[in-house]
């Protein structure tokens, strides 16, 4: 069950596109779209009791809304009527608005739609956001955690997404089990298949309004029709497996089998030289002067045996740290939080290119670092915990997981989309103010106004950008450099090259200058620590920015794992 | 100084080739050869006062060896004559036996050993070999830990070798600092450098009896004059050197200096695509379906930043591992006694490719081990110690030398060269009593007639083979196949080729049938220990073999560190 409305985000709305049907967005006007629709329903007045009736008994020509989407709003998935119940009030006044107006091409529900004013279709809105939801949302949340194989396709596109395609997860945004998250992002699960891909068929003809930041419209647009029909089957049917999954107890770790030989090269054929197509697995010569480009084996290739089932240990611990590394992670940050795409998408600090270049000496503690000091560190620092022993299990599985994402790439050879691209200084210096207006447009949507993330039913699905719950001030993402350059390269999801080089150093400004948990390597002081760790232009821990001396009001590192005294 | 000489090893003397000086020895007669000589040699009578009036005083047209060699025996090194004192008394006696029937050509001395008889040239040999050595064997042998340099020719080939020109380091068998090794290695420090030069000529020419195994024979013949006159110059100076390094303290450690950048490739320009010489470093294609081939990166090549250091303190660690990790190695055996040319040499399990296999699954503890628990177990087992933690500094330098050496070698791939040779069954069963006669011809001289190893004033130079100095049993040495294959490719050192593929079984069966330090995995009893870990054609532990069951008198694992309670 949602929460109601809260306090609209100040989103600025200095554009304004028409409301024509089939009209197509340009992306760089979608978000200035979306929160203009935003503003045109945010002052009507909602009444659940009012709701209820209409829901439940209708109005004049208005038939109850409880004879085709059920008496408790479950929908008829039998005849692609979809449920309402529990998803997002916004959500739910913004599809009658766009039905009444024709954005959203419904030729069943736009005479209702119309025939209701902004109020009632507010108080329908709170009504249905308010009544519970049917599923099981637990267990549709820990299907999110199975393992997944590409083969399984509309699992895979759900749970996994396609990024070679600019495919995110449909879970990245829909929550866990597409359970749904907040008021902007609708529940799948369980909706009819009929119903989900009749919406993004929508989105491919310009039939739906594009949503929060236009993600559908480009999703939908990189979608073929066998994705489509895959990933519609995969929600309608999730509530059962779902159940038949929970009924059997819960989720099956990979169990070590029989011992296989060992010796081999891990079921890595030998490399195979000649030339291949540059999206093929493997090293790609990207001509003289420049580093080699490198595609990790397709995730279908990772062997049947021991090695192989290290190899989707290591790779379900990326993808979901906090449940499978509780000891050790303090927020709720995933591996993938930063690295997309389960570790794979250049650019967003890849562990395939991180793996031939470790060990390493690195000037952040002045030695060379094994590749389990370096991730100890991510532990430590970006996931606000405690660092697992050097031999603990979770890290042998994640640098199997590493080495096998890196088979065949150079031994101590750069990489093409190593780490986060390194941006030039941008034209003019960072800027909070203007910061916060990017944080506003493009990022708050999913990260919240405050920076604080979303949950939904206790999931976290957009991870926090600071505060208590977000990385601590020892993390490389509190580093300007790594913070606009990642976000240039990969924000929005999907969605990069929607901001401007000078829009990524601002709000990475903007995001870095906001209070976080302690560096766990403070000692005296914050100046005392700044000048030792901080000293330099990329870190704005311990400046006063807005008459407030960064780090000096930060929670404990690690607060969350000494609360509950692991 | 030398212990006299031990009761005779029972060396076979199947071939009998003719003594005529100037005579070239085929390699296969040379073992055979050479233990002719020595039977020649040891019924003669030794009586060292005997020695001492000869030396001393001459006796009739026999001159006083005083007048040349120095009244204690040290040498004239401006003149040429060399140090007597302390060398090994087998080996004084045989080159006088040499100069006497002119198999060693020496004008000088020709006509004085041929005044000789047996009895006053053993009494000779056994004066010089008790006279103390004038030099400071402590001092001299801590200089085989210092770093070296390619640059420095001399002291690289005294200390590494070249063994892609198939040159071991001099020191390999001539001691730390060239001090000598027991009977048959004499000393080569504070020699002159025309005295060392001559003599590596005299083989080249056949001026000089080929000694054990014909090794100096081969090893001058892959020497070019320049070759020989740095090595010369090396020994020949380096009691001077010593004794200035030892003024100077302890051989310093490389200190951790200012913090470089960091995130680069650590030196390693990215790959050069394009094809080159077939020993230049880097990959080889080695045609379809073979495994590519690779070449280590040069041993100059080695960055001078923080993180070269590391690699050269990976490297020292390698080279001198009960020195640099005392508190790990449980024998005297170093990384480099089984990886052979500091891991480089290919089918000596050579670092490189090792580095790209791991993280693998080991059917030897069921699961899959990162590089950090594969070198816990060389630690446990083949050096019959204590494994360090995964993040002790010793394994962060062993792992980056590795990945070092393994600079673009493609990560996950098999490479040719990795790990021991796989032979095939050996025609026969490994026999034995084959075994035994293979040993004394080929490995005793080296090894000890009991297959104890040799060390020179407390310096192992030899590793013992079995018994308490040796690995244990559950080290991968122990299984036949890895010591067949080990043996085939590698021993006797440089002169790998001269056994068949049946030797290389029988005599691995023989020393892998010899009693050494216990399973540190033992649990119950010998034969429960067997069948959880040993049950395999492959391993001997626990079987009969004439009359006593391996692995039931075996000394404690790690007896030695618990001894020395560390």
């Amino acid at each position: 069950m949602r929460g109601a409305i809260q306090a609209a985000p100040g989103f600025p709305t200095n554009d304004s596109p028409s409301c024509r049907p089939g009209w197509r967005w340009p992306a760089i006007w979608a978000a200035g779209f979306f929160t203009l629709c935003t503003a045109l329903t945010a002052h009507a007045a909602a009444d659940a009791a009012l709701g209820k009736t209409l829901a439940t008994q209708g109005m004049g020509s208005v038939p109850a809304c409880s004879s085709c989407h059920g008496a408790q709003g479950a929908g008829t998935p039998a005849a692609g009527f979809p449920r309402l119940a529990g998803q997002g009030e916004q959500y739910l006044d913004e599809q009658l608005e766009a039905m009444a107006n024709g954005m959203r091409v419904s030729p069943v529900m736009a005479p209702i739609a119309k025939s209701l004013n902004a109020d009632q279709r507010a108080s329908l809105a709170r009504y249905y956001a308010t009544l519970p939801t049917p599923l099981d949302n637990a267990a549709l949340a820990a299907t999110a955690q199975e393992d997944v194989r590409p083969e399984d396709r509309g699992a895979w596109l759900a749970k996994r997404g396609e990024w070679g395609r600019n495919l995110p997860a449909c879970n990245q945004c829909h929550g866990p089990g597409g359970i749904g998250v907040g008021n902007q992002f609708p529940s799948l699960a369980g909706q009819s298949a009929a119903y989900i891909a009749a919406q993004l068929q929508a989105w491919q003809q310009g039939h739906r309004p594009p949503g929060p930041l236009a993600l559908m419209p480009a999703v939908a647009s990189h979608m073929d029709d066998s994705d489509i029909k895959a990933v519609a089957a995969y929600y309608a049917e999730l509530p059962n497996a779902a159940k038949k999954q929970a009924g059997a107890g819960a989720a099956s770790t990979p169990a070590v089998a029989s011992a296989q030989a060992a010796g081999s090269a891990n079921g890595n054929a030998n490399a195979t030289p000649g030339a291949s197509s540059a999206d093929a697995p493997g090293v790609h010569d990207a001509g003289p002067g420049k580093p080699p480009r490198f595609v990790p084996p397709l995730a279908s290739s990772i062997p049947d045996n021991e090695f192989g089932k290290e190899v989707r240990l290591g790779e379900q611990i990326f993808l979901h740290t906090p449940e499978m590394a509780p000891k050790f992670v303090g927020n709720k940050l995933n591996c993938a939080s930063c690295h997309l795409d389960a570790g794979r998408r250049p650019d967003s600090a890849p562990m395939w290119a991180a793996y031939v270049i470790y060990p390493a000496y690195r000037a952040k503690n002045g030695h060379v670092n094994a590749m389990a000091e370096r991730l100890q560190g991510c532990f430590r620092f970006s996931m606000d915990g405690k660092a697992p022993a050097a031999d603990d299990p979770i890290m042998t599985a994640l640098q199997t997981y590493m080495f096998w994402l890196a088979s065949k790439a150079p031994t101590g050879v750069k990489l093409a989309g190593q780490g986060y691209p390194k941006l030039p200084p941008p034209p003019q210096k960072a800027d909070y103010v203007r910061g916060e207006a990017v944080f506003g447009q493009f990022c708050a949507t999913c990260h919240g106004a405050q920076g604080e993330g979303q949950k939904q039913d206790g999931h976290w699905v957009f991870p926090a950008l600071w505060g208590p719950d977000s990385y601590n001030w020892g993390a490389g993402m509190h580093q300007l450099g790594n913070a606009a350059g990642f976000i240039l390269a990969n924000m929005p999801l999907s969605q990069a090259g929607l901001l401007t080089a000078q829009q990524a150093w601002d709000v990475a400004y903007f995001m870095n200058a906001h209070e976080r948990p302690q560096d766990p390597r403070f000692k005296e002081s914050v100046a005392a620590t700044r000048k030792r760790y901080h000293d330099g232009a990329d870190s704005l821990y311990g400046l006063e920015i807005n008459g407030h001396v960064l780090g000096s009001d930060s929670p404990p590192a690690a607060a969350h794992l000494q609360k509950e005294g692991s």
